[in-house]
């Protein structure tokens, strides 16, 4: 994936270049661009209409712009992303399971996390859901 | 999970007990009942109108019923569930990452599978979908 490692240094190239078609492609740029701190970069896989539930259940970031504002505010947490297993590929809807590691009062917590992602036919994710254990960190991250 | 556990020997008494409120103990009910071969204790933990679409993308099965019979179906193929992480549990929302072990053509097959859930108010499953790599395993499973 070296053509789509995304670093702090590059965030205009980043941010407007193609998205990739191959949904596995999208998802390994999608945990670069988090770690290397590039919300614009994220902002860029999505679909102009797009919605995020981040947790699922919880109300819609919808469009670019607001989907853009919300990893911003997931990165300035401090979190990281860690993938732990496989890309499952359905299609045009991926799943993947990973931690996010966080640290909270001065110790690390690590919560772990399923997305799922649709794609639309130019391979820019149209939705993603976020599936974690909601009680108890709900008072901080929701 | 002893009181979930479910065995081919009293079908019976496991198809007519009232579902788990828990989703956690669902899901844990839904891999004993599959690895027992009991396709109509998977029913029961479905809502009457609920719908499977496994892969996620292909036809729904649509009704208890139906979900029942695509369940003897997979059940039928030998296939041997095994999971492999946390149930991340979101409200009325789960998503866990598993094993399905099959013996195809004398050989092991393992493939990696991220099912998500959505619950009812009565604890009972609404919506089911798998997400597994479809591409090669197309032929013979869809």
């Amino acid at each position: 994936m070296d053509a789509f490692v995304v670093t702090a240094q590059q965030p205009e190239m980043e941010t407007h270049m193609v998205a990739p078609q191959n949904p596995t492609v999208v998802v390994e740029h999608y945990f670069a661009a988090f770690n290397a701190g590039n919300a614009a970069a994220i902002g860029a896989l999505f679909a102009d209409d797009a919605s995020v539930q981040d947790p699922i259940g919880t109300p819609s970031h919808i469009g670019r712009e607001a989907i853009t504002q919300f990893y911003q505010a997931a990165i300035n947490t401090g979190a990281r992303l860690t993938p732990t297993g496989a890309i499952r590929v359905a299609g045009k809807h991926v799943a993947f399971p990973f931690c996010v590691q966080l640290e909270v009062g001065g110790s690390e917590m690590i919560i772990e996390v399923i997305d799922t992602m649709r794609f639309d036919d130019e391979g820019q994710i149209e939705e993603m859901r976020a599936y974690f254990n909601t009680t108890g960190v709900r008072d901080f991250l929701v």
